[in-house]
Order: structure tokens, then C-alpha cells, then sequence
């Protein structure tokens, strides 16, 4: 991987930071964030602005361009990859270690006394906004919006925005209607006294009318709006998606309908100006209910007066407790997804000693077995195909300079996943095909422990996520070992593998409580740069515990893995393990066995069959 | 235990709140915080004005007072103890539980229409009243200070500010001077480009100045603030107790001393004219230091734009991290209060059975034992002397109408401390004088799991203390138990025995890093109303780790004990530990042996001496 060459590009965009016709006055520095209009983590090509900008095409970092210096935050999964894609011209600034200053800090820090700084207003956050204009304004300087984006306007040969078919979900899929849903929602805007409800995010949109797409790679929605009323339904979408009969149908558009129940389809780009409309009909007192994470000129077009803002949607919380269908489906699809993995790692098993399989011949071989699968949409993500070194850069993903050939002398690490009509999987294991070390087996059992202890953890009901990362560090801090990720997140039911309101990570403490039916994934890891990675990631089910004391019925929670494929007992160091790892492992082998072992079966897959019952043999510890 | 009855207070107290003699306009609602003018945590009887109001007494605690409500917002460890002291006029909220209003969300539930909120702006700290003031606007109506505080009107009987002698504090016991101390401090403005820090919290006075007082009770403070400039200091201060000779020689007040050096002496309550003052020879850039949570009453002194506010300031965290005078100190400390407690444990063994000893008498024999210890000035909080079903009561303290007398037949809680001229003192022990009940001991040794997974636990430095929480209640969880209060406190050195900037709880994120030489309590717990209470508390001094990896040289910590008290194996069912937890208890026992055996032989306490190896028997696990 060569890094890209940003002088000339850099130059170009330090000319239009001056130029009169995209700026009033001169910006004497520019950010240009990762998201797109809607914060989105994954992006259409034509918002990959940043990565035009800089090279570096992780899924997290934020650019800062001033006269004299280029910068990029990002975090530890991305510390290595953002160092090799970015020529000289930048900095890279490492978030979450010490002595890495804040964007604020910094651009305070380098810039002259009194500047302005650029940023496009439809990109940035509203609560980032505010952070940073707060912080700049402390020490003299101006955030300032600039209408036109500037990347935009150097970004000569920019992709257009996608606008691809919608895909309509089925009520046995989607377990509750749009209609139902709106219900829900307008009870919970009576709830709080507002009266009209602003969908910015796309997978929220998408979930509320039990719609999906493909505008954007990995994540199935589509660039749309809504603006939701106590009796008016606006969704803004464009292109002639709305002319297909299926969608016309399930959104019931031409039908006879309580008027509340009407949806009005609008042009996208007219949500500024129809918002606008909405506010400009308001009385005192009547409020606009949006995220804090809306963009800032979603949220500035709503006077403070009228603004609800609150960090979590209702419908991001909805969406995050799945009903009894989504469970279902989900269950299904890891059932289909662990069947495309045995084949895999059955098929590697055997191709990977004569030398042939690279990380991308890999990569493309756990698609195609996965493509075979029933309501096979697309992947979830990147695939992460890594073998040796590569598997220490935690969200790498093979590329032709980068494709390392699988070996019997390396540690393997593949985090893959794909969506299905009925569920989303994301799953890592790390595999070696020849014989680990004793170093390697012990780093692998620590973060065995260590996932074991997350996925088997008891805790009272109102226990926030972010109190469980620790449990899947312990065993490897007893040994001076960490890594510098979150242990969990979120995944939605055919819909972003990652989403809020929960998770598990060290870094967040405004998550919401884990409630029955929230989907997380348990992911510890270790990596040694230079030398290899390991992760062992389940997708895992909130679900009621029962304990012998129950809380004063208060009553208590645990995790049941919807992600069922071997754990290669190779790696395991059995020594290490307590006897009640032991037990979970070859419980969790059992039931690998037993219900993966049935859908080979069921689909004639008998070489991958042999190799689950081989790879689930149970562990036996010497005491 | 009865309830204070305050229905004509309350009615005293809406009459006032209308009066024109005190406010401007009527104000609907008047808020009582627990604090003082210092935002401290233990307050002199003329502060105690919530108690007053409400009859509730516990250490924290906000008091709400409508037309039509009062209501009273606490935390887990005083909702039974607030239960008992409040009468049918009260409403207790609370905290911690998912269905308690905020005091905001309350206040704008049950308020009419545009109504004004008061409270005294010296007692409410910046940070709330501008949270507090935002959500009241944002519902329509006013946050608004009233000068005279409304409880005092109606408190005939409010007892006189205290205003007792100093103590000066050797260098041997404070291991850096004063000038040093200011010195370090200036060094920390320049850096943050301030000119001036005020200190308006009483325990970084004492701890700037090497002073200490007894103007609280408990805490070795005095009533005073002081204004550092990088050429001036100025130390508010009323009283005689300035003319002590040896408080002059300690500040140098009459020597000729460099000027940046030289005191100025001036009355406590100048302090807002002289803020006021320096404010007004500011120039443009020129900034003000002080704590988010200084009173909003001095904050607002500061126009915004010459204020910096930060939540921990440079005193907070530079006195968080002890020196090794002040560590020596501390173990010192302990030493004594080991074997104080080692004598009272064995006198109680003697008495309980007799029926004699009730917990007021507990409690003052364990005074007793510390008193004839050297350097010892008072207790460091209100003895937590508690048998049977005040056991659950979190911070109970006895008195004559609650007192019960200790049997063979209860679990007995002690939670106790002193202050030592060097070291301060917190710690708790859980007996049993006849025979444990299995569910007893299955409780206390899930508690003893919890207390050892923190003591024990290794981390990397940079870690926050609330990500160690979990560790604490882990075993308590597996089997459907909980505590509802956090796990840690910081400890003062001969100060504070609450202190910030780090602790161990689920409740806070803002935590600084712990950082070898901070010292923190360990005492997880678990509570059965109307039974008994459980807590096992040592305080522990964070120290470096060593690890097989070293976390790639980044370092890591663990905890030493520095309380060296037997933990009573009568109650720990030795088969629900684990080898390596077997293990801790009894090299932790062994400890306690050979340092507090040492001790007592050489004060002569051959009896103790014999409890105390009776008492550190190694425990032995039956696989």
C-alpha cells in the first residue's frame, strides 16, 4: 500500500479556502469530517471526502487542513492503516492515547490569532458543532458553515450519489408495519410533547418504513429523509424508486388511507427548505423533535425555541430491541452464515498448504460459499482477510499491494459478515493451519478468556453496556496485554452491523441500558504490530438470566451467541482455561454441533460437516 | 428513629418564598443543595440547612420545596435512612433508579406556567445552576439567585461559623512546602495561560497552605479561600487565628520574603469584592482559574470570556497523587488504626456475648482504642456502628432511639476511621460474634470475591477507576445480587476522607486516571433490608504492576492495602473461593501478622496480639 500524494490536491484546496467565490472570507482552516449528510459510518463514493482528501480510507477519522498543516484523527483500530495510506503532507493524531490533543486543542494550538474555520454544515454534526465553536470561540476564532462544499469543488471527477431500487420487507421479516411503527412513534412525540419528529439517519429511516436499499455499499438503505407529523407522513427520497409498483403497494401510496397514514413523497433536497415550512407554521411552545447528531443546518433551519434534541432517537431505541420476527431472523441467519464458514474453513484447511490462497482469494471464497445462502443480499462490511502482520492492523482489508498468501506458518484472522433478507452477521475467527506457538496460543486463550467472560456475564437489568468491557480485558491485563478497541456494538436486523443506542467499549458512557432482545457483538482482540492478530467475535442476544437470587426481582440479564461457528481449539491453551471456560467452550461446541450440524446436513454439505464435528471435539482440561 | 415534623417550617419557609422582604418576585420553587459555600461534602452545623428543612441528615441529598411539594432527591446508600427522617410533607426521590425524575424533569412537571426557581447562588455550584438553569428555560421558566438565603430567615436558632485555631503541618508529614506547593502551581497557570487561580474548595486551602483546622467536623479544614496570582497571594481568613505565633512563622507571614511569596492576609467574606476587583484590572486574554463546581456566585464574578473552568483543578489532582512523605504517613496511619481495631475486635468477642455492649458503646470503645494512638486529632466520619437490620441502613450512624445492642445472633458492621497528623483512616469489617448463617456466609464471601477482583486487579496506566467497577460486584451478580452504591473513593492524607478526582464507581466517567500514589477504599457490600448489611473495606494505594508483557512498556498498576485488618474467615465459606482468591486472603492475613503483630508487641497489647493470630489463621481449601 503507497501512500497518495496530497501536495497538489492540498494546494488546490488551500486556494478555494481563500477564494472569494466559495467563501465569504477566508477560512484559515478547513475540517473535513468522515460522515456523509445523514452521519452515516459507511459512505457513498461521492462522500468519501476525506479519503479523497488524504488517502486514508478508514471507516473513522476526521481531516484538518490549515495553511500550513494537514491532520487526521482516528483511533487505534486505524493507527497503522492511516500511517501507511497518508503521504508526509499529514499528521497522523491518535486518539485515545495522552498526548494526542483534541481538534480543538490543536487547531487552537497552530492556528493565527482571530481565524476563521471552514466546514460544511450538512456534514457536520450538530453537537460536534457545537463543541468545537464553543472551544474556538474561547480562544479567539470563528466556526464558520460553507455552503459550498470545498472538497467538492477540487474533486474534479466526484461519483454521482446513488439512487438504486428499493427493497420492500415483508411483515414475517420485519415482525411489526410502517404503520405500526409510526403509531409507536407518535405516541412516544406525545410522550415528550412534540410534535413533529425529524428522520435524519438513513438506517432509521429505512427501519421505520420496513424499507431497504443499496446506495450505500454494506449497509442496505438509501439516501432519503422523513419528517413525521402527529397526522402528516413527508418522506423525501429522489429518482423514480417510488414509481415501482412493490414499493408503491407496500407503502400503500395509492390506496385509500386515513390521512394520517398518507405518505407525501418530496424531492431530497428539498428538506431544508420544506423543514424551514414546518418551523415557519409553528406556534410557541410546539417542538421539533431531532437526534443531537443531525446535521448542523438540519438543526440551526429549527430555532432553539422549537428544538427537542435528544442523543438517541426513539426510533434508534426501538430499533435497537429486536421483536420476536427479527430474532428469528437473525438465529436464521447466523445458521446460514456458520454453514458458509464451515465450508470455508474446511475448503482453507485443505488449499491452504499448497500456497495458493491469498487473503483476497480467501475474502472472495467466504463470499461465494456465503452467496449460496437463502436471502444472500450482500456483505455487512470489508471483508477482513489477514494473515501475519496484517492481522495487527485491526480494520485492514486486502488490497493487491497489500495480499499476503495464507501459510501453515501464520495466524489467520477473517471478521466477515453479510446481510440476508432476514438478519445481518458479523463474526471473527482466528485460525492457524500449521501449529501455533506456545506465545500464540497463550495471547489466543487470554483473548478466549476474555470473550467467554463478556458473553457469559450475569448482570442486574439496567446495567449499561460499557461496565462490561472491562470483564473482556482482565485476563489480559493479568499478563500486561490489551487492546485498543471496544469490546462490542450494536447490529442491526438487516440493517447497519453497527448501531447504537448499546454497546461495549471503555469509551462511551452515554449508551443506553442493555434491555432483552438488543443485539451486540463480543469482540475481544490482541495485536502484536508486525507480527500477527487475534479476535474471536460472536454476535451475541441480550436475554433474560436466571440467577438464584434475582435481584429483588429486580431481575438480571445475560448473552446467548446467535453466532455459532467453531472456535479452533488448536489455538486454546487448555491449561489456561478455569474449569468453567472449559465448560462453556465445549458447551458452546455442542450446540455448534448440534445446530449447524442439522443445516449441513439439511443441505448435503457433508465434507464441512465432518470438519464442524472434528472442530468441535470436546476440550479436556488435566487438572 | 422518628421523623422530624416540618409542616410549619415548610409553611415558614412558602411564606418567605412570596416575601418581598427577601425576593425580588415570588419564587415557585426554592432549592435546598446539601452543600456549603465550598461545595463540601461534611458541612458545619450553620451549613446544615436541608437537615434543617427536612430533618433528613445524610451526607448527600438535594431538597426541592414548591407551593405544593417537597421533595428530596439522595442516592442509594440514604433511601432507607431518608425514609425514617422525613415526614408525610416529603417526597423521597430516588437516585439511581430508572423511574426517578430528574430534578429538572420534576420541577417542570409539577411547576404552573412561567415560574421562577430560587436558590442561594453561593451554595449551588456553577455546573448545576447552568444545567439546571437550561432545562428551566428551556420549559419556560427562570432559574433565579436569591441573596439571602431563605432557610436562614427562618432559622432562628442557626448556630455561629466556626472559626477554631490552625494546625501547621510539619514537612515531614507534608513532604513538600508551601512555596513549593505554589510554586508547582503557577507553573500549571503559565501552562494553561491563567494569571489567577482562585481556591474556593476548603481541603486544596488546607492542602496548598500545609494548614489544617476544625472548622468541620470530621474533615481538618477551615473556613477560607484564597486568590493566587503569578506575583500574589491572598488568603481569606477570618478570625484571631492568624495572630497564632506559630501559624505566622509557618507562612512567613513576618519574615521578608520574595513578594510572589509574601501572604496577604484578608477577611472570608471580601472574597467577592476582591475577585470583583482583580476581575476588573484585567486585559483582554488575561484569564481567571477556577473548579465547574465553585459556586455559581463566584463564577458569575468572572465575566466568560476572562473564565477558565476546569472539573478538577491543578490542586485537585496534584493533591490526589501522594508523596512518599505522605504515603509513609499513610501507612503510619494505618498501622495505628490496625491496631486499635485489633484491640476492639477482641474486647468485643469478650462483651457482645454479656449483652452489654450496644453500637453507641461500640463505636465509642473503637474511639476510645484510636485515641490512645499517636498523632491522633479525630475521627474522619460519623462511625457506621450498625448490628442486625441497621446494617442495611448503607450510612447509618446509631443513635440513642436506633440503638441495638449487639448479640451472637447478628451480623455486626463497623465502618469507621480517624485522623491521624499522619494519615487518615476508612475502614470497614463485618463480624460475626456467634455462628454465620450459610446464607451469611454465602453472601459475605461473594462480597469478599468482590473486594479481592479490585485489590487484585491489573490494569494499564491510563486506566479510569470506574472501568474497575464491575470487577467488585462480578460475583455478586452470578448469583442475582447487588450493592447500590459505588466501590471507591479517593482518600485525603490527613484530610478529606472523600476526595476527587478518581474513585471506583459505575456513576462517574469524568474520573481522572488512577496513577500510582492516588489512594482509594475497596468496599463493595451487599445490603438485605431489615437484616443485615455486609461491607468489606480496605484502603488501597495504587502501585506500579508487575506483568509478564508490560503492556508494551506503557506500564501497568494494581493495588497495595495499606488497612491491615483481619477479615473474619468465620464468615467466608472457604468453597466458594477460588485457590488464587484463597491464596490473597492468606497472604493478606500473613501481612496483617507480621506488621500489626509487631506493632502490638511493641505497645504491649499481648491480648490483641493473641486475637490477631488467632484471627490470620491460613484458611485452607478442600478441592
Amino acid at each position: 500500500m503507497s501512500p497518495k500524494i496530497t501536495t497538489e490536491l492540498l494546494k488546490q484546496l488551500r486556494q478555494v479556502m481563500k477564494s472569494p467565490k466559495y467563501v465569504q472570507e477566508p477560512v484559515q482552516a478547513y475540517i473535513v469530517p468522515s460522515g456523509d449528510a445523514h452521519q452515516s459510518e459507511y459512505i457513498a463514493p461521492c462522500d468519501c471526502r476525506r479519503a479523497f482528501i488524504s488517502g486514508f480510507d478508514g471507516s473513522a477519522g476526521t481531516a484538518i487542513v490549515t495553511e500550513q498543516h494537514a491532520a487526521m484523527w482516528t483511533d487505534g483500530r486505524y493507527f497503522l492503516q492511516a500511517a501507511h495510506q497518508m503521504d508526509n503532507n499529514w499528521t497522523l493524531m491518535k486518539m485515545g492515547l495522552k498526548d494526542t490533543p483534541t481538534q480543538e486543542d490543536w487547531l487552537v494550538s497552530v492556528l493565527p490569532e482571530g481565524s476563521k474555520v471552514g466546514v460544511d454544515p450538512f456534514i457536520i454534526p450538530a453537537d460536534q458543532w457545537k463543541r468545537m465553536s464553543k472551544a474556538l470561540r474561547s480562544a479567539g476564532h470563528d466556526l464558520v458553515p460553507v455552503k459550498e462544499n470545498l472538497i467538492d469543488t477540487i474533486w474534479t471527477d466526484c461519483p454521482q450519489r446513488p439512487c438504486k431500487p428499493l427493497i420492500t420487507l415483508d411483515l414475517s421479516y420485519a415482525g411489526v408495519s410502517w404503520r405500526d411503527k409510526i403509531v409507536a412513534l407518535r405516541s412516544k412525540m406525545a410522550e415528550r410533547k412534540v410534535l413533529w419528529f425529524v428522520v435524519t439517519a438513513l438506517d432509521e429511516v429505512a427501519w421505520l418504513f420496513n424499507l431497504r436499499g443499496s446506495d450505500v455499499e454494506y449497509n442496505p438503505v438509501f439516501f432519503a429523509y422523513a419528517v413525521i407529523g402527529m397526522n402528516t407522513i413527508r418522506l423525501f427520497i429522489d429518482g423514480d424508486r417510488m414509481m415501482d409498483p412493490a414499493v408503491r403497494e407496500h407503502l400503500q401510496l395509492d390506496s385509500t388511507l386515513e390521512p394520517e397514514f398518507k405518505i407525501q413523497v418530496m424531492p431530497y433536497g428539498s428538506i431544508l427548505s420544506e423543514l424551514q415550512a414546518v418551523v415557519a407554521g409553528l406556534s410557541p411552545k410546539e417542538k421539533v423533535w431531532l437526534s443531537d447528531k443531525a446535521s448542523y443546518a438540519l438543526t440551526e433551519a429549527i430555532p432553539k425555541a422549537y428544538r427537542y434534541l435528544t442523543p438517541y432517537t426513539p426510533i434508534c431505541i426501538a430499533k435497537a430491541v429486536k421483536n420476536s420476527s427479527e430474532t428469528e431472523g437473525m438465529r436464521r441467519a447466523h445458521i446460514k452464515d456458520a454453514v458458509a464458514l464451515c465450508e470455508l474453513f474446511n475448503w482453507l484447511e485443505k488449499e491452504v498448504p499448497k500456497g495458493t490462497v491469498t487473503e483476497i482469494i480467501a475474502a472472495d471464497k467466504a463470499e461465494e460459499f456465503r452467496s449460496q445462502q437463502k436471502d444472500f443480499v450482500e456483505l455487512s462490511f470489508a471483508t477482513i482477510s489477514s494473515t501475519g502482520p496484517n492481522g495487527a492492523i485491526i480494520h485492514y482489508k486486502p488490497v493487491p499491494e497489500t495480499n499476503r498468501t495464507l501459510s501453515v506458518n501464520e495466524i489467520y484472522l477473517l471478521d466477515s459478515g453479510a446481510q440476508y433478507k432476514d438478519g445481518t452477521t458479523d463474526v471473527t475467527r482466528t485460525m492457524h493451519f500449521g501449529t501455533p506457538s506456545a506465545y500464540e496460543k497463550e495471547c489466543f486463550t487470554y483473548v478466549l478468556k476474555g470473550h467467554i467472560a463478556v458473553s457469559a456475564a450475569i448482570f442486574p437489568n439496567g446495567t449499561k453496556g460499557h461496565l462490561l468491557d472491562s470483564f473482556a480485558r482482565s485476563a489480559l491485563w493479568d499478563c500486561g496485554l490489551d487492546y485498543l478497541h471496544g469490546t462490542g456494538h450494536g447490529v442491526g436486523s438487516f440493517l447497519n452491523v453497527h448501531e447504537g443506542p448499546c454497546g461495549i467499549s471503555y469509551k462511551t458512557f452515554a449508551d443506553e441500558p442493555l434491555e432483552a432482545g438488543m443485539i451486540v457483538s463480543d469482540e475481544p482482540g490482541y495485536y502484536e504490530d508486525g507480527s500477527f492478530g487475534i479476535r474471536i467475535e460472536n454476535v451475541v442476544l441480550v436475554i433474560p438470566a436466571e440467577t438464584k437470587y434475582n435481584f429483588k426481582n429486580r431481575g438480571s440479564l445475560t448473552f446467548e451467541p446467535l453466532t455459532l461457528v467453531p472456535i479452533q481449539t488448536k489455538m486454546i491453551d487448555v491449561n489456561l482455561l478455569t474449569q468453567k471456560e472449559c465448560n462453556w467452550v465445549n458447551d458452546y461446541h455442542q450446540k455448534c454441533r448440534e445446530v449447524i450440524g442439522a443445516e449441513l446436513e439439511r443441505q448435503g454439505r457433508h465434507e464441512a460437516l465432518r470438519w464442524l464435528i472434528r472442530e468441535t471435539e470436546p476440550l479436556i482440561r488435566v487438572q
